[in-house]
């Protein structure tokens, strides 16, 4: 191609002067246009990630408002203590030293009571802990003459930090003081180093130690009576949610197998978001031990007193992601690929369903005893209607091997074996899928009872007290399981004429 | 009781004084006694506890060197950083903000080389970004004259905080800069708010952030040059030390349900260990993510590059928790109340048992292909195997469908069902624990293809090689299986003698 008959690819500007003829506007050709395509694709890049950060931050201060009333309280504690620079009076009591107080606001400021309060504490004590030893080494180390000092300062700080740390790499340590831990070292290296220097040490550690004082007292002021967030009350909001969760899953997971193309096709992504409440359960282990953690820290508050047994939310936290763990394979038979004759899932989906509903009872009803901090006598109850619905899963099972071998069939049994007369043709194959699922519900009541175990264990140590209107709950729990034995009897019966 | 004759009751201590008679030594009674017992028992209790703490210490210690060998490391980092304050020359140099640099290796040296770097990189771009801001905001505030200076310090001090507070509240930013966004607040209300007082605002700044890159430039050396600790290794280390748990426990429980009585009694211990194994799986969530959050920051090292996919590793942790849940599932089998029939558990021994030991294989093939980070095809033939073994245990199952109705048996299947015949009188309920159990090692083993796919995924991510003396090893691998079937074999036969 000739030079001069070069294609102009892209767009042409052009511009209409005002005498009528019009300009070609010639592009920034070469670098320069490079330059600016490249400034533009990083500051729309840049713009689109800002605003991508803003509208998660939307969501997530939509979704918990606290949060956003921790930054404030954060944003208050700080200014309160910048204080003691603005304000003359303050400042020439604490002078130069009141960085510390704003310093302690800062990493002590945790979003609960209980962390903060742990964190506080941990401040106070390791800062008096190594100041005094601090200065005790100092002292020796003075006496050992000019030309020891560094030496006996120096292995103090290398056995000291060497030890301190080693605390921290121990479990039951780390959860009680590792931070204790960090700020003894911190303390003890910079007031045993600069003591050989700054000579008035006794100045320098009651300074410190009066601002440390001064911000954790302001902290501790600022997070409990601002809108506080208590570490053990939300342990026992998340052990409660997480016990209804697995109560909506359990549900959803029966129905859904059973109910395949039922009536809650409308709902579905209500119940596909309950059949998922199970993972919760799974991964909430860490939130759990950190908030007992936490929780003991805390001064009585609401319903808690001060020594609340927070251990034992955890042993009911095992005790339920050991039912989430059926729970999972108990999905997983929902979605598998080996279909159950319906026949068979005819013959057993009551029995089934009823011991999902009664086992989700259970858990329901553990929840609201966890919740309201009542003893009830219904969970026995529904401990047994559980139980007794196992049992009829167990006979029902029973009945289905009569099939093996007809002629054994008793004269009573000949009624009930009648409705699956039908299935005799059905492989086996077709059996396991039903058989596996409810071998897993009937495991899952077994597991239930050990969370009722563990509910019953924490309202004798937190001295639950006893369900002023029992019997009128009673009677209503009598009258909701026939309500929903009918209820069942009802889908079993719609599935009977599918 | 008259007071004369009161019994003594107690030791009576009796000294025998040089002239033959003897002595009563009368016991200090009363508040003495009482505070001396206290004291005794506090001192007793206090000496018992840290005997149990150096116990638990040691116990750790000898469990991991590499956790003395991290207190040693900290010790050392501390010692030289402090001779900033012994050494005359280097003391003059950063003056008395030396404790910076203290303070910097105090908080920033962490066991692992992955997260001491992300605190060094945080500490560093929090304390620039900060001291640039508020140097701004002190020279727009000492403009709006003496009156509104507290008052714009004060508003930006609040801003700022509650909004670097709030973006660590956002998950995806706290992974990646949690501390820099703290170390952002403290620098920024510190030097904003001493800029108020100190006029030598660039001298405090330039001081304050050259002890920082001192501080950490000394941790990062020591980290890495001494014995380092990578938290990219620690996780593929991790992940494959799983691997092998996820197939010894599928082992153990498959054999020991079909060989309970069999010849492993002696290693009991060792085995119920193993048994156990999954349960690391299922715990090691928030480590595996932690580690791979760190991994990111580390350069090249040993086989990994900078940017090594570990993200990838969280996905492989995912799907071996789904497997875990499953043997979860299966060992609650093993601890069943109902008993399975004996004839049907011989039945399916050895269909279940190769199914398990194919999915223990490939488990393991996995484990030392991710271990030696070399592709290999052995697994596409030991996955192979494990649908075979899936297959035949469908097969096996499907025979015992012939047993509800004899009369549908087709004559190559009468050699099959030969065996079983002794089953036609076993009730349904003693199938079902094998039949659960048959179907969780299906799900099983649908699940490791799972697993397969994700290590397939990072070694496409990763860009294994490809394993060299691949041919030799598929010739071994096939001499194995036909070795472990001829095992199998031999273990059902045993079964079906007794």
């Amino acid at each position: 191609m000739s030079p001069g008959k070069e294609v102009f690819k892209g767009v042409e500007w052009r511009i209409r002067v005002a005498d009528g003829s019009s300009e070609v506007l010639v592009p920034a050709t070469g670098f320069a246009r490079k330059t600016w395509r490249v400034i533009k694709g990083l500051i729309s890049g840049l713009a689109l990630k800002v605003w991508m950060f803003l509208k998660r931050a939307w969501a997530i201060a939509a979704n918990d408002p606290r949060k956003v009333i921790h930054c404030i309280k954060v944003g208050l504690a700080l200014t309160i203590v910048s204080l003691f620079y603005f304000m003359r009076p303050l400042y020439d009591g604490v002078g130069r030293n009141a960085m510390w107080a704003v310093m302690t606001v800062v990493v002590v400021f945790e979003p609960t009571v209980g962390e903060t309060l742990y964190k506080c504490m941990n401040r106070v004590c390791g800062t008096f802990l190594a100041g005094f030893l601090a200065v005790g080494v100092h002292w020796f180390a003075s006496r050992s003459g000019e030309r020891f000092e560094p030496l006996v300062m120096g292995a103090s700080v290398f056995l000291l930090a060497s030890a301190a740390t080693f605390s921290r790499l121990n479990p039951s340590a780390k959860s009680l003081f590792d931070y204790g831990a960090m700020i003894f070292i911190l303390t003890f290296s910079f007031v045993a180093v600069s003591g050989y220097r700054v000579h008035k040490l006794f100045d320098l550690a009651h300074q410190r130690i009066s601002t440390i004082i001064i911000g954790t007292s302001l902290c501790i002021l600022v997070i409990m009576l601002v809108c506080p967030i208590w570490s053990g009350q939300e342990l026992h909001s998340l052990i409660v949610h997480n016990m209804d969760k697995l109560a909506d899953s359990l549900d959803v997971c029966a129905t859904r197998y059973f109910n395949h193309s039922g009536e809650c096709t409308n709902s579905n992504e209500e119940a596909d978001k309950k059949l998922q409440g199970y993972k919760c359960v799974l991964s909430s282990k860490a939130t759990e031990e950190s908030m007992a953690n936490f929780g003991r820290w805390e001064p009585s508050h609401g319903q808690f007193n001060f020594r609340h047994p927070w251990k034992q939310y955890l042993k009911i936290g095992a005790s339920m992601r050991c039912c989430a763990y059926c729970i999972e394979a108990l999905s997983s038979c929902i979605n598998s690929e080996n279909k159950a004759a319906e026949s068979i899932k005819k013959h057993l989906s009551s029995s089934c369903l009823k011991v999902s509903s009664s086992s989700s009872s259970a858990i329901r009803e553990l929840a609201e005893t966890v919740k309201t901090m009542k003893k009830s006598s219904i969970v026995d109850l529904l401990v047994g209607e559980m139980n007794s619905a196992v049992q009829e899963l167990q006979n029902d099972l029973k009945s289905l091997s009569y099939l093996l071998n007809p002629s054994t069939t008793p004269e009573k049994k000949k009624l009930e074996t009648a409705c699956i007369e039908a299935t005799t043709t059905v492989p086996l194959m077709e059996f396991i899928p039903v058989v596996t699922l409810a071998s897993i519900l009937i495991e899952i009541a077994v597991r239930i009872e050990a969370v009722v175990d563990a509910v019953e264990e924490l309202a004798k140590s937190a001295e639950f007290r006893i369900d002023d209107d029992d019997k009128s709950k009673q009677s209503k729990i009598k009258d909701k399981i026939v309500s929903e034995e009918e209820k069942i009897e009802g889908t079993t019966k719609a599935l009977q004429r599918v």
